[in-house]
């Protein structure tokens, strides 16, 4: 819903010096009014809206939880549902009555009905289904009949049409009439006999155009629109990208058959953001549940996967020193050095990694970037490898003498460029072969260039302290 | 803008199959028809969406873009300006007359214009500022003078007003009387004769009104606000609770002094996100031009400050070391497991530390939610551990034989455990002292577990070393 804008909301008397809702405030105050004043309390809700209500009532037991929901109106309650965890709202529903249930399940908007639907066991779901109107129950079983990625398991049906012989003051009045049952009514879609999608009539310009003026030239033809089977992603930035405010969806026949709405695009633009982060982090990025309600089993199997195949990157690392281990019993002063060069590799690499992962994922990068980016790359990553060399050199002198000053400053100079440019380029490299970018993690980058690093490290120390007279 | 919602956008026949923009073929062929057919291509931009135009023009060269801008109408230039990185709006202005400067702002909202001010240099801005409207010359000057990550200085002064007198009717003849210069019409904040905000009319509920109706019943009183001088991520997050087309900005009398639109709360959130996601790699978060474009000056001091932060922290991993070098000297199979174990604490420890600083991030998880998330720490990363001690004491009954098997199976799991519960505490630390949790970044992480994960290695290989008998 992105339609009920604002109502008065200073009824509870709770809103803090900024004007602010405060959940655990207003949530305690929930918990004794049920007790001692549920009338004044009744009143009290009334004014809340359904985004801070739904707030309050995850901090309540579950008891408290049934029993503000009785106090609130019937139309408000189906807002608050959308509002709730679908696991809360699940929990909710099987503590409600048939006739309850039926009442939620024809307020609420068809998209939010749907995911709940769809959470219901199914045994219920199969009670419920004759319960419901017709259209209803086609509605549902349309939108439940998408895949859960896909645009038309995000979209909602309660969008308004117009046909384009309409004048606009007829089109307005019929908006007028529809609109109690659509999530928006500033934009209206204007279909032929067919349902085609022929043009979008945003409310502004229908208000603005002479009342006589037919539909068909006050709307915009041939609109942006999404295919119902595309990524939900898809639709997500076609909205942030043209700043609408809900983007009608379309079947492989051009037939509207649903909208997105841009509160819903918000969402899917925040989840695809949280994905990629736990992927940065060496996650798998599948965690759609909240953190909090995360089950042991999910997080596990979230993150075993990409710790244990590090644990063989790694080996390559051991391996590395293994190779080297006449050295290292020789220069012991060596080993000293060797998390510091290691894992500056690792961090540097890090750093280019995200940078490039988050701009390919915004659009700021392409593809076609690489090249010129690459270049700039060597630029930046010599500067910050001259600095940290400077850094490593004092203490080289200092613990090992000036031949494993040179040493570690030139490791740390060539480590750093190397694992810069792996960083960058990573991203780059999955992308061109269309795996996800944001699979090049810090820990994945980290653990390629702790192996890289062992062996510049110690090839250098062979080369340079038996150029330098030292026993290698 | 989150007005302009379509147009018909198929002209330059260059939408690929899916109905897509594909801004390289539109670019090519913009270029080619530059110079065969530029009245031709007049009309065709005409059908173009501005940021499709837009993005377009940033793929021409200079010349290219100066020539496209001025085929395309003097308010879709506006527009497209509107959608063009600050930069390049800037280098264009530059080649502009003063008079189609000034045509331009005129055009352009009132938010993007006084971005694109404030990037003149200081002696055309002087010039310029004579020659505006008045009303413009004191918009401009009022915006420009809020602190740059403010409400104020990403909200428009473009709003529609009512007074509360007013009916249904008339309040809707009002809309339509400023539409044209007003960024929304769909929400109308109703105020009395101080300014001051009494309330939101969504024209939805004007429409469905009865034309009589005074505006005082029609809207909703006592809406949620956000004062001038609050962060930018506030409004952006306070439209995202509520599923607002836009949100009120009032100053501390509580007078209305503009609004910001839901198109730029999303960028604000994709902006905060970045931030968060260059943080999480251990960059400095503060790079908000592009990544493509950002200088090679910035992009050093982005980087460098924990590079070498993490320098002195990683010294102390190599004084771990060197406290161990007689151990290590004696069981020099030991040094082969060294990458992988620390790497495997830092591995598990940036895995929960990403998906903590994105579950507070995004408001999932408050700091109350430690101590329950600490337990199931807990239980996760011990199986997570166990895992990997399976995997790894394998590798050291082939490399090391059965003592060595043992030491490196415990120090996995305890490694993993404590990379994993500091990684998970780490952000809510940072949180509990008022700093940014999203500095606890996978490098530093990273870092912090390799110190700890030497300690623990050396430390329990001395200990069982000497139990089972080996010289230690």
């Amino acid at each position: 819903m992105i339609e009920h804008a604002t109502r008065g909301r200073r009824a509870l008397h709770l809103v803090d010096a900024q004007g602010d809702f405060d959940a655990d405030k207003v949530a305690a105050a929930i918990a004794v009014a049920l007790d001692t004043d549920p009338a004044g309390l009744q009143d009290a809700l009334d004014g809340e809206l359904a985004a801070d209500l739904a707030d309050a009532l995850t901090r309540l037991g579950p008891r408290q939880q049934a029993a503000m929901l009785a106090l609130i109106a019937a139309d408000e309650r189906a807002l608050v549902f959308g509002y709730l965890p679908l696991k809360l709202q699940t929990a909710l529903a099987a503590g409600m009555s048939r006739p309850a249930v039926l009442e939620l399940f024809d307020l609420m908007s068809a998209d939010e009905r749907v995911d709940l639907f769809n959470t219901l066991p199914p045994d219920r779901r199969e009670r419920l289904l004759p319960a419901l109107a017709q259209a209803e129950r086609e509605d549902i079983r349309r939108l439940a009949s998408y895949p859960r990625d896909s645009v038309g398991a995000l979209m909602t049906s309660e969008y308004a049409t117009l046909t384009p012989e309409l004048t606009a003051g007829e089109a307005i009045a019929e908006l007028r009439r529809v609109a109690p049952d659509k999530e928006t009514i500033y934009n209206a879609y204007v279909i032929d006999h067919d349902r085609r999608l022929v043009g979008v009539a945003t409310l502004r310009r229908l208000i603005l155009a002479a009342p006589d003026m037919p539909v068909s030239e006050v709307m915009a033809s041939d609109p942006v629109t999404v295919f119902v089977d595309a990524d939900q992603y898809e639709a997500a930035s076609k909205i942030a990208r043209y700043d609408f405010i809900a983007l009608p969806v379309i079947d492989r026949e051009r037939r509207i058959v649903g909208i997105v709405t841009a509160d819903d695009a918000m969402d899917v633009a925040e989840a695809e953001a949280t994905e990629d982060f736990h992927k940065a982090g060496g996650s798998l990025g599948t965690l759609t549940v909240s953190m909090k309600d995360a089950g042991i089993g999910l997080l596990y199997r979230q993150r075993v996967f990409w710790l244990v195949l590090l644990v063989f990157a790694n080996l390559f690392s051991g391996a590395g020193i293994a190779h080297f281990e006449d050295l290292i019993a020789a220069n012991l002063a060596l080993v000293f050095f060797l998390p510091l060069l290691i894992a500056s590799g690792g961090n540097a690499g890090a750093q280019s990694a995200t940078l490039m992962v988050r701009a390919i994922a915004t659009g700021d990068v392409e593809m076609r970037d690489w090249a010129g980016m690459l270049g700039r790359e060597f630029i930046v990553s010599t500067l910050l490898g001259l600095t940290m060399a400077l850094a490593v050199s004092a203490i080289g002198l200092f613990r090992g003498g000036p031949e494993i000053a040179i040493v570690v400053a030139t490791t740390m100079l060539l480590i750093v460029l190397v694992g810069s440019v792996m960083g960058m380029s990573l991203p780059f490299l999955l992308s061109r072969f269309r795996a996800d970018p944001a699979s090049a993690s810090s820990p994945l980058i980290t653990s390629l260039a702790d192996g890289v690093g062992i062996l510049i490290y110690f090839g250098i120390a062979t080369v340079m302290l038996s150029w330098l007279g030292q026993p290698a």
